[in-house]
């Protein structure tokens, strides 16, 4: 392709709402263009990157003999009532009433869909295990769509299901996808960890997160310096802290007046004390079930753990008069003292009843009490009272012994082992060898094309813009012609770029009537891996030079053996990636 | 691939709402799959022909140097504002609020969101003439989608839109995009035929129609014997016709009662005449402005043709409210005597200028009137006055003195010229050479992805099923081993697989432990282009069969050559089609 025959819109300025390196520089290259909150219009050069990325899938998909499809992106609701995933989704989940009365929504992802499918085309193990998949738009209606591509409301997911006679088919399809995806983010070029997950609304019995460890990441990883375990903060276990030495004089708990001050700020500004000497009281509903929660003040609650607790079910926070119901006070002064009695059940994190004492709410309006001894002023056993890990993971934890480190990342990927939820609501049977009836047996995987992109863009690039791994970037090779108005030159440049182009080398020469250093720069910032370098001087002494965009050295090359030279280069690249 | 490993769900039964061929070959084939109303879930099968028909489409407009992109399908409803298309679609545009009270459309094309990139990328006439497409998810939400997927809700269309500093430019690429299309067409193995369309709500000042014949179709083009002329029923021109001899000694206006008889069909009943001897007069309105139309009681008001005489734009017929001012009657019995001076304008069809006399409405409620003669009774002549070409053509019309036939076609593609209207409405300006800023001339061009596998198959097959032109076919060849127990046979179909597997033919292997009959059904059923069938019979004696799904003989070919007969074959097919 001809640089001026295409529409490669780069700019200097950077988008106001472009917070992170990825944003601003799929702006800056002209990769894309906003066209509304959280959608984008993908230009020339970003389209040619995701399209290579979604070959990638693709190939790997079917290697590991996966089915491709299509499904429709607007779905019946009646399907999605039948999960009670169209509640789930809340508001993320974009509606429409059709002109005929019937309501759609634009598909999140498409669980619901494929079991509908398989409960009308699986009758018998014989068809089994099966595995198919779709590459295509996904709609999910965030309520802050930020960090461009990485939590835009409109994207391209590559969402896989099998379908299973039993757990162990399950295992084997997991794991085989499992691999899959370690093929398919090592050819991105992409440095990924693989953490333990939780299935969070998905259901399901396992999963694994694949990610990118990256400073403008959304997700947290937790793991041990040894590597020996890696989760996701939603997922991370912690060990039980070591229980503190008891004091020596325990104090009798004395109520403090702490009129309108609730917060746990307000409550240790006011009484001198930390987050960490604090217990919270959470109040959650399930159902006509009240359970009271206790976590450090310093800690935060993790839904996922609660719910892992409560046998997968996920509990919400209860109202504020179901709280004073249950407390007899105002929200802000609940605590544990008397409340195993008032709840159905109380969950106590492990850290609280590690502590030796500590400051909670009185269950009294605009009240506090000091000196509460876990144990002493509460219960930590009885029949409605567990004790458990039920908080995020933070510094100073411990996993099996081993301390746990953090860093950000960026989630492209996750597996799933969704058991039989699906396949029960939406009535995917099969007969087994024995002619007996049982629900499919699935796992879900999926992949976000669009993050690629971006978290690609974050783990490669420098002050002068976008370094992009051969496999998915939009050119492989730039021609760079740094004087259109020397004959020779030009002639040079485009017989270098004909007989790359001949040889099935992706390249861009770049042709454009302005000066080398502009095109340098914009080489720089479009991130194209090989840069050929044809200049009047070099040309002059039968050269060109050879540039890697990650390395700052120019290599000179005889004008006759650039090509090969370069394609020898390409090559190296690209196995370098096992492309 | 492995028959016994894919998801093809052949069946029997056509299901009840399939009416015409394509729509129940591909259903009986397992290519697809209905969710609700108008969406369909492609299968493998489906999917492997959609993504061939894809990959030629997308070579095809590479090679024409058009630059693929990908816009969002949901749409900000502000920009199809300015452009009045919002209320143009009407409910055939699906519309949502989203959680933040955005309204949004899904996009049922893409003119608006193309032509406002362009107006935040095109600056000058150095940037023209540039062309660029996407290939994407479309929604329409028809009355009444039928037909599978030739009137379907959601789709995949490819869309182009060229961008020009003047008409001739558009005029340049326009040819390009036509030829380009022809080659599309040819590759896909459709034999198309191309007719002068009207743009419709698209805007504009010329168009092309791609279209296959077929009686499924629901388009109709008009021809001439000679092929010299070929046109969509809406543009269709035809002659005038001749005036019919005058009455020798003609009657007066002779009132009749039609009490409650309004129809053309009971008018006739009721008054022993034909409708081609009735005047049917309908009242439009523009504005505050009052058109009349007449045509003739056999003839069908063509409104594409009626807004090319107002000058491009589209009359809506009054209200029940105006035609009774206007005509001082009850709707029914609008008549053309006195009306021009009660209208802004009063339009007479060239068939209805030819009569000699007939009969017509009375501007009276319960009355008709007989014995009207054009030209004595109202005028053909005057300021408001215009006879023009404004109904459809009809069996028996001419064209340039050449006979009209008709058959049915399916669209498949369209390319227009759309001039400046969404580039001035949505300021997509260029200054010229001169400095000066004026609008970008734009054309735009679309295919039906979905379309041209109904098509396909709609030229393409037999009793036994599907005939696939062999570009777009799942698969090249099926290898069908007839008996499984057999393991020689085995052998044989597997020797002969792995070969033009590593060949690169796209081939199937039916390795189903079914009977040899059932085999053959599903491979015919498939239309799959070439089979080799590989039994123990002619194994014994050291061959196989080949056929082609489109003939009824066999060839016996031996083993050994097996392989490189059916690539020969596979090449001429495709020699065929210039793959």
């Amino acid at each position: 392709m001809r640089y001026s025959r295409m529409l490669i819109p780069t700019v200097k300025e950077v988008p106001a709402d472009a917070e992170i390196p990825s944003h601003q520089l799929m702006i800056r290259a002209g990769l894309m263009r906003k066209l509304a909150s959280g959608t984008y219009t993908y230009l020339p050069l970003g389209w040619r990157s995701l399209l290579k990325v979604i070959n990638i899938v693709r190939e790997e998909m079917n290697k590991a003999g996966a089915q491709e499809i299509l499904m429709p992106a607007v779905q019946p609701i009646e399907l999605w009532q039948k999960t009670g995933r169209d509640v789930d989704y809340g508001p993320t989940m974009a509606k429409f009433t059709d002109r005929h009365g019937r309501e759609n929504v634009l598909a999140p992802t498409a669980e619901e869909v494929v079991t509908n499918l398989a409960a009308g085309e699986i009758n018998s193990y014989k068809q089994l295990p099966m595995n198919i998949y779709q590459i295509s738009f996904k709609f999910r209606d965030e309520f802050r769509p930020r960090f461009g591509v990485l939590r835009s409301r409109e994207f391209i997911m590559k969402d896989a299901y099998s379908f299973h006679a039993d757990a162990k088919s399950l295992d084997e399809t997991y794991r085989l996808m499992y691999e899959t995806y370690c093929r398919i983010f090592k050819r991105c070029g992409l440095e990924y960890v693989i953490v333990e997950a939780e299935s969070g609304e998905m259901g399901g019995s396992g999963s694994h997160q694949f990610t990118i460890p990256s400073e403008s990441g959304e997700d947290i990883i937790v793991y041990t310096e040894d590597s020996s375990y890696a989760a996701n903060i939603e997922k991370a276990a912690v060990d039980a802290l070591p229980k503190q030495k008891p004091l020596a004089n325990p104090s009798k708990p004395e109520k403090v007046e702490t009129k309108n001050i609730g917060s746990i700020e307000a409550v240790c500004a006011f009484l001198k004390t930390l987050p960490k000497d604090m217990i919270k009281t959470l109040i959650y509903a399930d159902g006509n079930n009240v359970i009271a929660t206790l976590i450090r003040g310093d800690h935060d609650l993790n839904p996922e753990k609660l719910a892992q607790v409560l046998g997968g079910k996920t509990a919400n926070l209860a109202d504020e008069a179901t709280i004073e119901k249950v407390t007899g006070a105002k929200v802000g002064f609940a605590g544990p003292i008397g409340l195993a009695e008032k709840t159905d059940k109380i969950i106590i994190d492990y850290a609280v009843a590690a502590m030796a004492v500590g400051v909670t709410g009185a269950n009294k309006t605009d009240y506090h009490i000091k000196n509460v001894v876990p144990g002493r002023d509460f219960p930590l056993k009885g029949d409605n009272v567990i004790v458990a890990d039920i908080r995020n993971a933070v510094e100073g934890d411990m996993h099996n012994g081993k301390k746990l480190l953090f860093k950000h990342g960026i989630e492209v990927g996750q597996v799933f082992k969704l058991g039989a939820k699906y396949s029960e609501k939406l009535g995917a049977k099969f007969l087994d060898e024995a002619g007996q009836e049982k629900p499919c047996v699935m796992g879900c995987y999926g992949i976000g094309i669009n993050r690629i992109i971006a978290s690609a863009i974050e783990a490669g690039n420098d002050e002068n813009g976008i370094i992009f791994p051969i496999s998915i970037a939009p050119f492989e090779v730039i021609v760079t012609c740094v004087n259109q108005d020397d004959k020779e030159v030009v002639d040079t440049a485009e017989k270098i770029y004909r007989q790359l182009l001949d040889k099935g080398i992706d390249v861009l020469l770049d042709d454009r009537d302005l000066r080398g250093g502009v095109k340098f720069k914009d080489a720089d910032l479009l991130g194209i891996p090989v840069r050929i370098t044809v200049g009047s001087k070099s040309v002059a002494q039968g050269n060109v030079e050879i540039k890697l965009r990650r390395e700052s050295q120019n290599q000179k090359v005889s004008i006759k053996e650039a090509a090969d030279k370069t394609i020898e280069l390409v090559n190296s690249l690209k196995k370098q990636l096992n492309c």
